[in-house]
């Protein structure tokens, strides 16, 4: 990129992000000229349908149709790409800026995901910068803050709440004691959730975000395959409620660690304890833990979208670029990158939250603590609930046994690992105790 | 600062941070030398007494008895200053590296509180860094966060626990319901706090961190007179209790905030909501949290203090100054920061609790709550405590009236103003409806 007194800015997509950062912008025009010492100007955008009204003022701005054209007119010097999806335009005018030495700034994270290596590796060999802050937790600078912030440290683990439909969801379920399908049925409703919800609350988004702070956090190759991935479409409201009562807190988490056999990076609904802080980051919030061996524990918390705390971000990678800062786009050259080493799930260590029915008979419980002792697995709590027949009747006491004479019950491991839990509840299960299969969920150790 | 291929560390003061520094960029030497393309070395340091025993290896790095002289040396392209104070060789020693065109890094926020803004002029007309991300809430990202991270937005406030004493001494009154005065008897036995904890204690230095706070995130100069300040000293375990049961808890904060008449600076123990992200840091942890136009919360917590979180926010300096990063100190150049135009604190607007101690007769709290409604002061809620002659057993039920026949009454107001709530109180001092001054503590608006 020529550096001139101005910097010219091409924005490709100017949806809601897009406006958001044209408004933004102009804005803090003079603060943003006061702090990189240069002017920055929409000089022009590229969008599927110009005369279509935006709240943002575009008088003077150049439209072009095709990104790709924009991406490499020599009209700009930076490039921002808020078009969105791995492939296509996306793809095709972020790796056009860049191989015609222009810098890019991109909120996408299926993008990166998917190609984020070979985009860092022509970066690099352009000297022109890729920036994308606002492709992980929104307008929360986590991506600085891995990449510079804690610069000194050696990173034992990263985990966060990256999904802000999904912590809406069950933020929802806990306050308003309501079902799954009620919650995501309001959050369609409000917009904060798509009518095929399935790549948010299926933890794939969740996977896209944490596969980049991986990288970040580890100095390792991107590889969103080597990510266990669970949903929160199975967490019922029994489980909110127990975990409620146990003192935790029910999040879906994107868990990155480094491991003596590997790095283990998980997506599911994990328990934690109410009183972290990554448990106070309700509704849309997302939030992101860092443990690290100098700092111990950092945590943010804020807003993991909508178009102004995204384009915050933004906003701050064009200032950084335009002051000239120019990192490796994942701190350490790409080249340099190890490649990820992916650590068997199975040896997760941890706690277990495992809620069962158990026939409302003598000895059913002997049973099934047996085959827990049998494995080494010890006991933290036990919990008898009722079975949740009770759940049409929010505020009706539970009953302590259900309808059909089974009953509900819970309880929590000290830390063992995965596979005994599972070979436990396998033998239970052949043994004939329980019906159904049980509900594990994951405790994170604090 | 000579470009070379390696950078050359100095650093004053080897202490715990010091040699925690020491340990960390030996440590994290491959990964620094990757991220910033140079090879960071520890060339030189300077301490008292070159003889004693540190926690790191300093076996073929000079000695310096001069903190001056290692600052000027030409064996150095970095000065590392961490002795401390706002004058004497801190002061010199910094002025003098900055003066030879050697950048600087400093944990020191008296030094920056008091002569920041004529250093950040010399680094500016030196072009070199001054950099000081531990001089404000330890291993917290904040100053970059300021600077960098939410460049795009305008910010209304900025708030937070930034003493690790105070809080530990808040945490413990609340948990283990001591009084202060035994609180912090054991913060000094665990070295939490100093012989002398006034400094800690009576709030001065949390104004030192806000003062930096408030340049960064206003655009303003430094102005940590203008700061009104007041210390932990008076908050009973009674004020503690009664916030819990009001869903409050209490916090030492510092807060800058933008009004219409000016900026704001007040350090005070402050009442926050239970399930704020700021309530959540408990013990030594210290947090801060940003009101921002677009980004609008962002919350981040993390150790306050510490030799290796202190030294983690050190040596993420060092490393974008490795990399060539040059930012104006303060974000925008000094020359440009406005003067800071100090808003009266007595407009201060908020919700207030309010205890005081009324005689057990008929007719003493219509008198309490007229003074209030002439002044338009509307009540949130009334508690009734029985006066604290309860406080030297802990656990005993309170009793609903005290031993001398008064009554602690607890008012939390609505949003109402400071000089209201003043006036409310003096007139029914004046009446003799309460013969003691009445605690009052500000409730921060979430």
């Amino acid at each position: 990129m020529a550096m001139s007194e101005v910097l010219r800015v091409g924005i490709a997509g100017v949806g809601t992000v897009g406006a958001a950062v044209v408004r933004l912008l102009a804005r803090q025009a003079d603060a943003l000229a006061s702090r990189t010492g240069r002017k920055i100007v929409v000089a022009a955008v590229s969008a599927r349908d110009p005369e279509k009204e935006r709240d943002a003022n575009l008088r003077g701005v150049e439209f072009f149709a095709d990104p790709v054209e924009l991406a490499t007119s020599p009209k700009i010097d930076l490039f921002v790409e808020l078009i969105g999806g791995a492939e296509g335009s996306a793809r095709a005018s972020v790796t056009a800026a860049l191989a015609h030495g222009k810098s890019v700034v991109t909120a996408n994270k299926a993008l990166l995901a998917a190609h984020g290596l070979e985009l860092a590796e022509l970066a690099e060999e352009k000297r022109v910068a890729l920036a994308f802050e606002a492709s992980v937790a929104g307008g929360i600078p986590i991506v600085k803050t891995l990449r510079e912030g804690l610069a000194g440290n050696s990173i034992d683990r990263v985990y966060g709440i990256l999904n802000g439909t999904c912590n809406y969801i069950l933020s929802r379920m806990e306050r308003e004691q309501l079902s799954f399908e009620e919650c995501l049925a309001e959050a369609q409703r409000l917009g904060y959730a798509e009518a095929d919800p399935s790549f948010d609350i299926g933890g794939f988004d969740s996977a896209h975000k944490l596969s980049i702070l991986t990288a970040l956090a580890f100095g390792v190759r991107i590889a969103p395959e080597a990510i266990d991935i669970e949903g929160i479409e199975h967490v019922s409201l029994a489980d909110i409620e127990a975990a409620g009562e146990l003192g935790f807190r029910i999040k879906l988490l994107g868990v990155a660690q480094r491991t003596a056999d590997g790095v283990e990076q998980r997506v599911h609904p994990t328990m934690v304890r109410k009183s972290s802080a990554i448990a106070g980051a309700m509704g849309v919030l997302n939030a992101v833990t860092i443990d690290a061996d100098a700092v111990h524990e950092l945590t943010l918390v804020g807003p993991g979208a909508g178009g102004e705390a995204t384009a915050s971000a933004v906003v701050a990678d064009i200032a950084d670029i335009a002051k000239g800062v120019r990192s490796a786009p994942f701190g350490a050259p790409t080249a340099t990158l190890a490649e990820l080493v992916r650590a068997p799930l199975q040896r997760h260590e941890g706690g277990y939250y495992i809620r069962l029915s158990v026939p409302d008979v003598p000895g059913a419980f002997a049973g099934l603590a047996t085959r827990m002792a049998e494995r080494g697995i010890s006991l933290e709590s036990i919990m008898q609930h009722g079975a949740r027949s009770d759940l049409e009747q929010p505020g009706a006491a539970a009953p302590k046994g259900g309808e059909d004479g089974q009953r509900s019950v819970i309880l929590i491991t000290h830390a063992t690992s995965e596979h005994l839990v599972r070979e436990a509840l396998q033998a239970i299960y052949d043994d004939g105790v329980i019906r159904a299969p049980a509900q594990v969920i994951r405790i994170e150790r604090k």
